[in-house]
């Protein structure tokens, strides 16, 4: 991952800096979007959308570029930044949920074929049952959601967010080195961003991508293997995140690479569609609920679980065509 | 579709009768295994396949080529051929309706991934439910085979078998031809083939084929329209088959065209699991099953669906192929 604006002159430390200063001045205009957005719901989102944006590429660049830069400082921060990112994301996480679950019980019980008015007796005993699966998601995600709010809110109060805040507002001026944080660039900062992505190329070719690529494979379905099967993948969604982050900060002025941001979205999606299987699953297990809402749930569940089945595959199309990384 | 073997002095009739003179006899020996079979399920079974593959073709034929036949005793005969196939094809559905959806909850409450020991807590919650679920459904559907397989004994011991029987018997020496079965068959037997050809094309040409090229579209899924959805691809399952009788009664010696054979299995498939869905579905509605079971139901059902739209996608991969009809 050569850069070729890197003269012999630059340091490493004066690479990183400007995209360090410049998310740590992204989150500080967070705080401040926080702190005037008061009882504006949506001003409330967008700012915890920018904070949380922020904190990821801020603790990434730590992790990927840790030994650059002065480690004890670099840990306890980057730690302390996925407590908050964490924390602030569960709400959008509980409200996302909600809506993909509600929209596919929408798909699967009113149905988008070419002739949804004559309809199947399938269709009508799923109807009932999807109206009442869809509340108690509902009721179970709203609760979730509230308790998160919460939590966002009393974290954004603490005295452990103020202290990340004045870490954050330091970094906005001042980058604390290693000592080969000094060294030439052209030495050292290829190293660690190298590394990044020989860690996501090793997780990619771990992933059974040949057996993905082939439509209909129902390996998803395999819901006894669910959460087992679905592991390497998330851990994929990691490494590709930090690599995308890395070269962020080393192509500063460069344009996203697309097809990088594809595959991203694709990993996205399988995260999402496996937690929104998890939570129909959840909800089935509901005591006394009706056997038409259960028999909804397990549609819905099902459905959600093909969705991943869909991300895997849309995953392996997008990374056929990524052309940056090279094994 | 032009056949290089009629010559000039070749009547239609004397290229039809071969074909259905062989059918006629395979019909015949299906007659005799099953008078043998006695209390051998195997052996009924295969004179249950044998009868109905020759009831098939030979009221395929009758059907197509019914121009150049007696057509008064075309329709009749074709009628009762039609009845007997139904019948006996019941207690093999509910056979193959039941061992699909076995599997497919054994497929997914046992996972086929990588580590079917670190079972996640949903597989574990479909599990208890998967197992009443093949109960119930072995149960009801045990018991529509049980009354498929009376009605085909009872069908086979009455006198309506009987004269068909007879018919079939005077068609392996003879087939009563219409006028225009005498006139050369370069002049007269491309029309009724090319006819049911061109049915087929038109039926295909209906589907929403490029959707259904489009993996995991998930339209099969709009549960509500299904039947409605479905109807148009059985239709073309039976034209297909038509058009397919044909090719065999024209080209008598040559190989059967496998791409066509693979989309008609598609089709197969297509129906197969649209009916497995409904079967999971009625199942479903069973008064005072447990909310677990119907849980299962739900999944199996959202399984065989998705089994639904694979089979489109096989279907329109293999058409894709054909060589053979050109429109």
């Amino acid at each position: 991952m050569h850069n070729p604006d890197h003269s012999q002159d630059v340091t490493a430390g004066e690479v990183l800096a400007p995209y360090l200063h410049a998310r740590a001045a992204d989150f500080l205009r967070g705080l401040r979007l926080h702190t005037e957005s008061g009882s504006d719901t949506a001003g409330a989102e967008e700012a915890a959308r920018t904070l949380r944006g922020a904190a990821r590429r801020i603790g990434g660049t730590l992790h990927t570029f840790r030994p650059l830069l002065d480690t004890a400082w670099a840990d306890q921060l980057r730690t302390e930044l996925a407590w908050l990112s964490g924390t602030l994301a569960l709400e959008q996480a509980c409200t996302s949920r909600l809506i993909r679950l509600v929209d596919a019980l929408s798909r699967l019980s009113n149905g988008s074929g070419p002739v949804p008015a004559a309809r199947g007796s399938e269709g009508a005993g799923l109807t009932v049952g999807a109206a009442r699966a869809g509340a108690l998601l509902e009721r179970q995600l709203t609760l979730a959601r509230t308790r998160a709010h919460s939590a966002s809110l009393q974290a954004l109060g603490s005295a452990r967010f103020h202290a990340v805040a004045d870490a954050v507002a330091l970094l906005a001026s001042e980058v604390p080195l290693g000592p080969a944080g000094a060294a030439p660039a052209t030495e050292v900062i290829d190293a660690p961003a190298d590394l990044a992505e020989r860690r996501l190329l090793d997780a990619v070719a771990a992933l059974p991508l040949t057996r993905a690529a082939h439509p209909y494979n129902a390996d998803a379905l395999a819901l006894a293997a669910g959460e087992a099967q679905d592991a390497p993948w998330h851990q994929t969604r990691l490494l590709l995140r930090l690599h995308r982050y890395a070269t962020e900060a080393l192509h500063t002025g460069g344009e996203p690479d697309s097809v990088l941001y594809e595959a991203a979205r694709a990993l996205d999606r399988h995260r999402d569609a496996a937690e929104a299987a998890s939570a129909a699953a959840t909800a089935a297990r509901t005591p006394r609920i009706a056997p038409a809402t259960a028999y909804a749930l397990g549609v819905l569940h099902a459905d959600q679980r093909h969705e991943v089945e869909a991300a895997r595959f849309a995953f392996q199309r997008a990374w056929r065509r990524t052309t940056a990384p090279v094994p």
